[in-house]
């Protein structure tokens, strides 16, 4: 390290932050450190350039829950729009938890990736400031904005405005939802939206039908009971994602409950299994290989050298089937 | 690098085969020059930690297609196993393509990741000697060995006889398979078995009731086609996992054919899908969280030390329900 020090002209704590990432310094103190690493030979090994370089061919995707097949979808078209540039896309799944989200951007850090991009649950909004400082270019892929971090978010109002006034059309007055967990970063978007359009179609939201649970089929299970044995039932039920109004059908085959003739169910993202259930799942698309396309591109964009902050909306869609 | 090999009293190019793990080094000669690079300085940081321990806290876990919720849920039970001991598990969806599968292997090298988890699916069988030759854990999930590596695989023997036996009781006798590619490393294991174990339960597989695909939905949906275009249909069809068994009754739906009425089939792996559709699947089920606990189990004997090849065998069930 001194030696490296020495022949750069700079103090052994600033090779440090350079090899570390773990404070800024300027482009060209970080020039001198690497010729100097470069210098003294360090420069046969790929990992000893990733040093140099400060770059891996390695891109990570880091999504709450690999066994959601939103995710996976996501993780193949963000693998097939990179490949062509010679990056491999490796997918951390962090089980929601603050704490592995948190170790995973320090991985990233330290293993010096080429790119970083994140669907966060439960982080702080400014968590990426430390991808920013290492020089990692990241994209998040939210409902919310995760402060100057590339943002691909949808854009959901009209389907949520369409799915409410299908279920309205079928009589239907008082609607229920199956929302995230009280303490996601960000709130709750989905759950906003379905409050924030339900009077212009003459639903009513009532606060005892509003449950909360991770975004797992057995959330949604537990979520629909609960909701099912509430004083006065929901007609409808707004469900988080798929996976949960999958959770939900589970809970009524098991009451004995049909749907949609005792209570309507709609989903959210469109995965494979929502037209694979019986009935076949009414849902709101939100198309994955797209999302994945789009936080390629912006990703790309940032390691060719861009660097102003950018946020893209991808369009979701209403889609009728058999479940309202 | 010159500076390294002076200090450590070898050449420089064997220092470059101990920092990229091209070639093998006695352990003697590891140990001088992870000392001699010590001596030198570079300690501080995370990744010249790992050119000297030559050990990151990442493990891989490489899958044909992570789009296939068996995959989502080994890599979700590995992750569990691995958590406790501070590693961070990785996927990589190399979409059963070689290029791909031969590159990541490089990768993990390169990289020199703490471990490496792989169903391999078109790789020659000596593959895994890159790893082995950098001191790199591996093991493999696969129905065949794959060289001296440690291998997870399915005792299947027994949940086929049952399968094919369920389906002679039916009064059914000409038997079909949706196999996997042609090409794949150490053939087709799983038509093999049906192959092997027809005729004692008084079934028979014809040579034109056998079609070859990726194991995928569009080839399941492809493949049951073909099936049923044959100048006499089987009556029950074999399908090369519960994905294909989904794109098979895809096409069922399609061509008006009533299961189990006009044709039965049969899955493999038993995925949340296979309970989910309608009907819902008769299938074998290998159990995705064991397998991925035995992997980790390895794994970790492994990086603690454990140098002899194991195989362990997990045993796979037959399991029915209304596709037969």
């Amino acid at each position: 390290m001194s030696d490296v020090a020495q022949a750069a002209g700079v103090s052994s704590a600033t090779v440090s932050y350079v090899l570390s990432g773990k404070r800024p310094v300027t482009e060209e103190t970080r020039q001198a450190v690497e010729e100097a690493i470069e210098r003294l030979g360090f420069s046969l090994n790929p990992v000893a350039r990733s040093l140099r370089t400060g770059k891996s061919t390695l891109v990570a995707l880091v999504v709450p829950d690999i066994a959601n097949p939103f995710y996976a979808l996501l993780a193949r078209s963000i693998q097939d729009e990179l490949r062509g540039r010679g990056y491999h896309v490796l997918v951390s799944s962090t089980g929601a938890r603050r704490d592995e989200e948190e170790a995973f951007l320090r991985e990233a850090v330290q293993q010096r990736f080429a790119g970083v991009v994140m669907t966060p649950f439960r982080l702080a909004t400014d968590a990426f400031d430390v991808l920013r400082a290492a020089g990692i270019p990241a994209v998040v892929s939210a409902d919310v904005s995760f402060g100057e971090v590339d943002l691909v978010t949808p854009d959901a109002e009209t389907a949520v405005r369409e799915a409410l006034a299908h279920v309205a059309a079928t009589g239907r007055r008082h609607v229920g939802v199956i929302g995230g967990p009280r303490d996601a970063a960000g709130g709750d978007p989905r759950l906003e939206r379905v409050r924030k359009y339900a009077a212009e179609a003459g639903l009513s939201v009532a606060e005892e039908h509003v449950v909360h649970g991770e975004h797992t089929r057995e959330a949604g299970a537990e979520g629909f009971e609960r909701l099912m044995s509430a004083r006065r039932r929901p007609e409808a039920v707004m469900c988080g994602n798929d996976i949960t109004a999958v959770g939900a059908m589970d809970t009524a085959e098991r009451l004995g409950l049909d749907i949609p003739g005792d209570v309507s169910l709609v989903g959210h993202d469109d995965i494979d299994f929502a037209s694979l259930v019986r009935p076949r799942l009414t849902t709101i698309r939100y198309p994955a290989r797209e999302v994945g396309r789009v936080a390629a591109e912006l990703l790309l964009e940032q390691i060719d050298g861009r660097t102003r902050h950018r946020t893209v909306r991808v369009t979701a869609d209403f889609v009728a089937r058999a479940s309202v």
